[in-house]
């Protein structure tokens, strides 16, 4: 029985980055970059107008000057300014020769179609953003390992990197195991459980960006389950729910074993999550594939995705946060808890200006999903905890589905 | 000039649900439910056990029992208990008629083959999980307006739901205007400048799951903006970036009036986003559009679309969690600020034992992306902040690309 941490150092020891490919800019959203990106000119690529006014010669100022042309964005100034010239500027457009400085329009006078009054005085560069200032040619704007948010995307169409090389997703099967079992393609059977992990898992994949091959349902048999599994192995990350626990029907883990996996752990000190299994398949040619062997109850697998595939995977992709954010929040009200394992008991989040407060979502059974499916996070309680009293300070992983919430949250 | 949270009642006001559409489970992650969802068969469909162990008679405890058949998951018991009977059972298998409790295999100590000796009394219902006990058939499991989170996806297959009704996404245009932008597909131009806020807005777009129509660049001639214009009007949502200052060469202004758009508003009281403007094109079929038209500067455009557009576009997809998940963290370090307006900074997060740390990322003029691409989040100062002091609370609004972290960052 491993502890959570042990098992994690496991996890991510076995979870190297798959080797990089090539992507266009429309596609690349949330990838991690697998190259340096550099700049491919100054920018900006000359003295700028950081504002719509007259750009001016500041040693001129103040007085009063003649306007001598119009410059907009884009356009290239045609005039050198002298003493006592001016000329109008559109925020981003070039600055002339000449000028140093730019004097927004609510400071300057006009006095007529072609002159202008300055009574204030400015140092030079006031209001010009200069050239280079935002990145220089040859800088290295983003770094490898760095993932691709908005943000990046709009850095990346800035030095023009129409496409570039980003580290390569994990190919994910899943498989469900198990008698009882009725997949969503059949008729219900009332003597049968509809496989929801499957589905479950599958929504968890896709949230990393990444579309699942589902595998379907092995029956309790050993033939059937070892043909599902070399399948499986094909991708580099499986994903088997079910079956993993001692009893006499198991023929998981003997399968598991007759494929060459090198199995690291078999269970974990969790709750719930308990029988969770993981190994690696080394192959001569270099190909290597994780397994994970997840618990056939739909809360305890997600939790599982959630803790130890989910970093796997982000490893995977070559990411360096594979964690979940977590936050602090207090509990609304007392708990009462039976020490010696680390639990994960979904909660929701209320805030108020105190911050956050965590609320159990209902029964922790780990059959029942809809706790799972109405939560906002996990709360985090560590393994020696034997209650905790209302107002407490608890830490909280978000989940998928709570990057936005019902209030601005903000003062204005 | 509009304070931000008229502008955002405004907007939110206009930013309707969109009806609904047909989707498959496969293709409904993220999506919302625009149908109550019904669970069809009680779950578990009958007394299960919650262990591997014994199905046994409470009042025969404790006791010496004969064991009478092995049950596993999907087996029907074909052997009533009768006074002195148990049956071996597994984790999630139907309990034997007569049975009322679940005694686990680690509390029992077999004696032969086909007999077992347990020390312990228990009650009824002892291990097992009751028939309905998760859900009852025609229960409402998900309610219309439900985000579809992976553990929601997870009680879709539960109750066999292949395909529903979820509110149809709003189609995206998105259109950058100024002479002095080259497209990323222009060889570089020493004169010009990079359009980025097409691509960076493409990404915040693909970030809530939409593929936009990219309409490319309009430059500053009120004919071939009004034509880029009536293209993206096609849409549900246009966004226009650059060319709603006040300048001179402001062609937009004037041609998106002549097109009949009703301008809400053409101000915020921000730093950055301040040249903000929102209108609604009502036509006479009852078709809608909104337009924003953003700020050119690149994190003006991306703060502008994080505090207006993504809050729009979650209520047009029927969402009720609009705005931008917030965090309470402490100022690093002391700043200075010009009171005023309602400052965005970008900022990284660091955390430690008292919580999360907000540091600005370099220099916050508006034209410098990288300030963008490196922060975990918006800090949110009122307008009458005159700066604060090293450790004084603060308000930040997570963006993309923060839902993981580089540490676990709970306690075991």
């Amino acid at each position: 029985m491993k502890k959570i941490s042990e098992a994690l150092s496991i996890v991510l020891e076995s979870s190297k980055s798959l080797g990089s490919e090539t992507v266009d800019i429309d596609a690349a959203l949330g990838r991690v970059l697998a190259e340096d990106i550099h700049a491919n000119r100054d920018l900006p690529p000359f003295d700028v107008s950081a504002m719509d006014g007259f750009a001016v010669r500041s040693a001129d100022l103040p007085g009063t000057l003649a306007i001598v042309e119009d410059i907009k964005a884009g356009d290239i100034p045609k005039i050198a300014l002298e003493a006592g010239l001016c000329s109008r500027i559109m925020t981003g457009a070039a600055l002339p020769k000449g000028a140093d400085a730019v004097i927004r329009v609510e400071d300057a006078r006009q006095l007529s179609a072609d002159s202008v009054q300055i009574d204030i005085s400015v140092k030079p560069r006031h209001d010009v953003r200069m050239r280079g200032e935002s990145m220089k040619s040859g800088d290295t704007v983003l770094n490898k390992g760095t993932e691709l948010t908005p943000g990046a995307i709009g850095i990346l169409a800035t030095v023009k990197a129409k496409n570039f090389r980003v580290f390569r997703r994990p190919n994910v099967a899943i498989l469900s195991t198990g008698n009882e079992l009725e997949s969503i393609d059949d008729p219900v059977d009332p003597s049968k459980i509809p496989d929801s992990n499957s589905h479950a898992l599958m929504a968890q994949v896709q949230a990393l960006g990444i579309k699942p091959r589902m595998l379907g349902i092995a029956l309790d048999d050993p033939e059937e389950l070892e043909r599902h599994l070399r399948k499986g192995l094909e991708s580099d990350l499986l994903l088997v729910s079910g079956g993993t626990s001692v009893g006499l029907h198991d023929y998981v883990r003997p399968t598991i074993e007759k494929l060459g996996i090198d199995m690291k752990f078999w269970r974990v000190s969790m709750k719930p999550g308990h029988p969770l299994a993981f190994g690696v398949l080394e192959r001569p040619e270099g190909f290597r594939a994780l397994v994970f062997g997840l618990p056939g109850n739909p809360v305890s697998s997600m939790v599982c995705f959630e803790e130890f595939v989910a970093p796997a995977m982000r490893r995977m992709m070559g990411n360096n946060r594979p964690y979940r954010r977590t936050v602090t929040a207090r509990l609304k009200h007392p708990i009462a808890m039976k020490p010696g394992r680390t639990e994960f008991v979904r909660v929701q989040l209320a805030s108020d200006e105190e911050g956050y407060h965590a609320i159990p979502t209902g029964t922790q059974s780990s059959g029942v999903l809809l706790s799972m499916a109405r939560a906002d996070g996990l709360m985090v309680l560590p393994a020696e905890c034997t209650g905790l009293p209302a107002g407490a300070k608890v830490t909280v992983q978000l989940l998928d589905g709570t990057e936005f919430q019902n209030k601005p949250g903000f003062q204005e």
